[in-house]
């Protein structure tokens, strides 16, 4: 049975993300399928101050929320806007998105993404 | 056309929350349908000290994670917590679930809920 669960994000195993393009970044998956969650997992991510996740795109859609430092976010023509603190970001299905840490501090944001099933 | 886009969560205006047994709570709907979402909200809340949200329960499952302040967060059989920033938790379908702030901070989190499309 699925049950309610707290738990801090600090006890969630962080993993350096490996992605080509990728530098100086980590994710924790705070809550995923293994928790019960059915449509979407929530991911925390960290970006060390010049480091970066390089142009991609993917199937799912992104609704994110910034933490704390600064960070140029961008896609392939004419979306770049330099993100901080209070910020929400969508980046819509197939939309190619990068990331830069720009500032002095650590860019950290949360990264809710679809749960894809298999047909 | 869907397309990137950046805001801050304080341009986004601030609603009351006037469910039956909540009192103090106020609501930033930050991602959702008009922003071009297909799957799930991006919610911002506040409760104010002394403030509530009774049990209540719905078909939409939750994703929280806590900014700040402290609230017993509980539902109806043998769940109850106090949450504080950095923690996480996940609330089943169906499953009622109650927040009261016990602290003397606003008691400020998100929560992630699904769009439930229209048969």
């Amino acid at each position: 049975m699925i049950e309610m669960l707290k738990k801090n994000y600090l006890d969630v195993p962080e993993e350096e993300v490996t992605m080509a393009g990728s530098s100086g970044v980590r994710i924790r998956w705070l809550i995923t399928e293994k928790d019960g969650a059915t449509r979407y997992s929530m991911r925390r991510f960290e970006i060390k101050s010049g480091g970066q996740i390089g142009l991609h795109n993917h199937p799912e859609e992104h609704e994110i929320y910034v933490f704390s430092g600064k960070a140029r976010i961008f896609n392939e023509t004419d979306f770049e806007t330099v993100a901080g603190p209070g910020d929400v970001l969508f980046v819509p299905a197939y939309e190619k998105h990068g990331y830069e840490n720009v500032g002095e501090e650590t860019f950290t944001f949360l990264c809710v993404v679809p749960i894809m099933k298999k047909h």
